[in-house]
């Protein structure tokens, strides 16, 4: 059994994870900023982490995923935009000296749920691919050769920073909070009959909108698909990738966002990169981040 | 010795590298086109290596660098675009049937550049780097822990073909034909002074204005070093490099294009990223690749 920890800017859950039957058991979920709040990330952490091993003494390994920068060794958190007080914290040595025996792993969140896609995933016998989470962020993480790929000092595959178009990144248009700022506008510009609402304008109705055949709930999922399809130009020249995952909240409308993703990466590389290439949606949802946190422990298959 | 071989799209080089000395002997040049011409990649590289081979039986490698696509297992060229003939070509199974008992390496002629910088230039003790060649095309490379990195299948690192704005790629807009476009759009539209005129336009010319002080000459950099920092900003986010090598011919223009690349990646990039990145002219000028070719038979320093 393998405690999993996945700190999140707005919730972070722990589980306990059987490997061999992808299982979650235990679930716990917290608000990070009242959890973490009072006496900060690494006093929660010990806390919450005796107390699994005190209930659970089949445990066996712990891994944690965390919203942010990390040290290329892997031991220290560099940087939490969402968590104050953890920068430069030597997480891993802190937490080894309070549970010594234990192995125990930290990784970036994004990797945690591409991990976690590749080792208990449908994906388990793709060699490469880039899984693009499109939810709050807009996140990333690439397998290479079997391994996560995490850049020269290991905090690269920041898809969702990269500029699209010469002012904003991909983030600032199709995370949700630019997205939704976008079909407000479109809204409010809009002349014909449309099931949305200005009122009730989110991912799930505009889904549902989408799905009933109203044109302007499609286009606005058209145009996200766009926009990532031409982030994605950048992903696969630099990166030669052969198999793109979506993945996160807003991947939920795969079938809306595919098309005008497809029609840009058709139009905008050659064949050698295209005709390989395939698209298709993560396996594992909201737990494939706390699901690749245990995968941190387990081998490559 | 080791006999280098740099097939370029228009120009194709021959050279013995004493790998000790860094240094080029026996040096041959041809017109790539003519060569291939009549017979051929292959009977041409044949011809020319038995030549070699006969000639400095001291030869104990061959270094090959090819302007295209390469199979991930570097046997194979699978797609040269301006060389007809030689797509699916087994170059490395061929060359060795001819020639017995000597080690032969292939790899693409971005990469071998990089290889050199690497390998026999400046940045030997650099443990990872983007080399961006500026000159008829917008080429790149990259060295992670003292390797290349090449991507999932083996083509990655093509920072000129990614999007910088929605319309273009990279290449299109600051490789040399689009920057000189750009010039000459810009100086027929110009009415003040310039020591510019339409029908000298060129890298150097522009170059040499510049260094006079012309400020039109310095405003056309200034947009190139623009746009490149726009498309770094991609391979920061995606590759978390720190060291950024310019090479190819408008990197003589190093001092006119850096700042309008720095202000960009200041005002993109978080101090995480901005920091510790350095921007560097690269040290080899034109036999980059020729000494990079030959870096394919040494081991890594």
């Amino acid at each position: 059994m393998i405690l999993a920890i996945d700190i999140g800017g707005t919730s972070s859950k722990f589980g306990l994870v059987d490997a061999a039957a992808r299982e979650i058991s235990a679930y716990e979920k917290f608000d990070t900023r009242e959890a973490v709040g009072a006496h900060g990330l690494e006093s929660f952490l010990k806390e919450r982490i005796g107390h699994f091993l005190e209930k659970h003494p089949d445990i066996r390994g712990i891994g944690l995923g965390f919203p942010g920068l990390l040290s290329k060794d892997r031991r220290t958190i560099l940087e939490l935009p969402n968590i104050p007080g953890a920068d430069q914290l030597p997480i891993l040595d802190r937490l080894s000296e309070q549970f010594p025996g234990v192995p125990i792993k930290i990784e970036n969140d994004a990797n945690c749920a591409t991990l976690g896609e590749h080792r208990m995933g449908a994906y388990r016998d793709v060699n490469d691919f880039l899984l693009v989470t499109l939810g709050t962020g807009v996140g990333s993480g690439l397998i290479i050769d079997g391994q996560l790929f995490t850049g020269a000092r290991g905090n690269g595959l920041e898809l969702g920073h990269i500029l699209v178009g010469r002012e904003k990144t991909l983030e600032e248009q199709i995370g949700l909070q630019g997205f939704l700022s976008y079909a407000e506008a479109r809204l409010s510009n809009y002349s014909q009959t449309t099931r949305l609402r200005s009122d009730r304008l989110n991912g799930k109705a505009i889904y549902e909108a989408a799905v009933q055949g109203d044109p302007l709930a499609a286009s606005l999922f058209d145009y996200l698909g766009t926009l990532l399809g031409e982030g994605l130009v950048a992903a696969v020249r630099l990166l030669d990738v052969t198999c793109i995952l979506l993945g996160g909240g807003l991947s939920g409308a795969f079938e809306f966002i595919y098309p005008g993703l497809k029609k840009v990466l058709e139009s905008r590389l050659p064949g050698y990169y295209i005709e390989d290439l395939r698209i298709k949606k993560a396996s594992l949802g909201n737990d494939a981040g706390l699901l690749g946190a245990a995968g941190l422990l387990l081998p490559a298959s």
